[in-house]
């Protein structure tokens, strides 16, 4: 029987354990966390076999870190002396060539480290938070150093998609760049809108959606981002650089009225926006409806209801606008194939919807 | 009988004249547009009373210019021979100093102009979009000249006030720079983070919701976008240099290594996301409730009748995650008072629900 070590107990590492226990049932997974409690509770909710103690470390096949990036050297220093020859090592932290540095500084040269990422968010931190489904369809990039081990890559990269996770692979130079662009970059776009309008809170009265939409991840909490930020600190840098460069592009055809540049700009950043991959591949062949419905209880359950006799799955529902207390409109995800055969539905019940291009 | 006349039936112009006849029954609601279609459709529609003509311009109280923002000097040309002394001129576009020097540059000094800014978006564009309730709680900003006649600038916000819009008075200038920071800029932001992409589009793979929502606003009109940026040219050249010093603060802290100050940058973007108002005011007191749901037909019908039937309205709904075929999360909002009714309803019921902070 596989043993495999789970360090770090929260909303990550647990799921990885249930997913873990749940593809795998003769594997054994051991957890720890700095939290005894949590140990408690992963083992109710399966996440974990039992408790992983400093001995058990040596018969682990796999040694997954799930602790905050910043505790990652501590707990390397702990395990190195007890983790046996060719066991496999990897985190989950979102900055990779860091992890890598101090792999290389703190472990023996007869360990494979591999730098992991997966690329799931929960709305709840800590292991309440933790679902066997979290890394479904999730893309999870692994950053093997150069020195690895073509199979152990392959044990842990088969193992990976076995869970249904996407495993890619990486250099972490690589991954840090293009996480620096797609998600690093955003938060600190995100953080400095909302930046400038901190003496100016009344500004806020005229704003709308699209402020709302632009800034969401400014609300994420700082200490988690103040670490990201710092640890990929030379491609956040870059990516600035990158980012002041586009903005001055877009100040230069403005001071100089020239129309026909910034078309040119605004027309590429639609067609790149409109090219982008969803992440959840289930809600890719999705046509969305959008309806006029009274604002009362109950409509949704109609709605659903209707929908769901016809055997029509709604994958995606968002309410739009509430206008009054009377009427609002709504966003309905369903899957193409369905997607006329649900707008006749509501059209044939009173309701005025219709495709969003 | 007051006779009022919208001269453009898009979106914005044919929900305003819906709106006026919803309210207003006793008022004549004149209207006009380039497309001969439209004029008919804004009929069938009641968003109007009959076609406008020219001879008609001479005994309306107040004419409203909804066509797009370029094309309003050269309707101002061709009605200013045609509108009485005394009658209130307005428009509905979202860049306001410039207007107000059409204003000047066009029309007779015994014209009350009144610059106007309904902040009300729609899904769709074209009289197809429009709507009677698309007004509703919307913030309608009125800019009126410094020689504007009070009780004719009161005559006008009394009227938008009884449509159901919550109108606010600012100067041209000042509307300007505000929409400048909370919607020319954010829109800016995410089309810049969508150039940056442009070359490399592999890096979208790693993409996740943060990036998703950051630009969604990229996605569109470039022409729209165009004009709205270059006629408030200046207010946006200044809040783009003010949001590339705000970037330059985050440049200096993280190649400093400064974790106390890129600390305080993000907590005090935090807390001013968090202080945001919500648009829509009946969405204020809204607790979101998360739940996991299988993923089948029916469900959210389900969902909507088990809580519709309770009398707890569901004011807003998004579909989080679809982990698999089996299995996904959902998100709720419902009011306050009914937040923990709703959360033991579906505990009740079996399904895993907890309150989002």
């Amino acid at each position: 029987m596989k043993r495999i070590a789970i360090i770090g107990l929260g909303v990550i590492g647990a799921s990885l354990g249930m997913a873990l226990k749940n593809a795998r049932p003769d594997f054994e997974v051991l957890g720890s966390d700095i939290d005894p409690p949590t140990v408690k509770k992963a083992m109710e909710m399966a996440a974990i076999n039992r408790p992983l103690l400093d001995e058990d470390l040596c018969g682990c096949a796999i040694v997954f870190i799930a602790t905050p990036l910043r505790i990652i050297p501590e707990v390397l220093i702990r395990i190195r002396g007890q983790i046996s020859p060719g066991t496999i090592v990897s985190d989950v932290g979102s900055v990779k060539s860091w992890v890598m540095h101090q792999y290389e500084k703190y472990l023996p040269p007869d360990i494979t480290f591999i730098g992991g990422h997966p690329l799931a968010g929960s709305d709840r931190s800590g292991i309440t938070g933790a679902d066997k489904y979290l890394l479904q369809n999730a893309v999870y990039v692994l950053t093997p150093s150069a020195a690895a081990d073509a199979e152990k890559v392959e044990i842990l990269y088969k193992l990976l998609a076995h869970i249904g996770a996407t495993p890619m692979v990486l250099s972490s130079d690589e991954h840090d760049r293009m996480v620096s662009k797609v998600s690093h970059l955003p938060h600190i776009a995100a953080a400095s809108l909302m930046n400038m309008l901190e003496h100016n809170l009344e500004d806020l009265h005229l704003a709308g959606g699209g402020l709302r939409d632009t800034t969401r991840i400014a609300a994420s909490n700082p200490e988690l981002w103040e670490d990201i930020l710092l640890l990929n600190g030379t491609a956040v840098a870059d990516g600035i650089r990158d980012f002041i460069s586009q903005l001055e592009n877009y100040l230069n055809v403005i001071s100089n009225n020239d129309d026909t540049s910034l078309n040119q700009y605004l027309t590429s950043a639609q067609r790149t926006r409109k090219n982008m991959p969803l992440v959840r591949s289930s809600l890719q062949h999705c046509a969305d409806i959008v309806a006029i419905i009274p604002d009362k209880p109950g409509i949704i359950g109609f709605l659903g209801t209707l929908l769901g006799d016809a055997d029509i799955n709604i994958n995606d529902i968002q309410i739009m606008g509430v206008r009054d207390e009377n009427e609002g409109s709504i966003r309905m995800g369903v899957p193409q194939s369905q997607a006329y055969a649900a707008l006749e539905l509501l059209k044939n019940n009173g309701i005025k919807a219709w495709l969003r291009s």
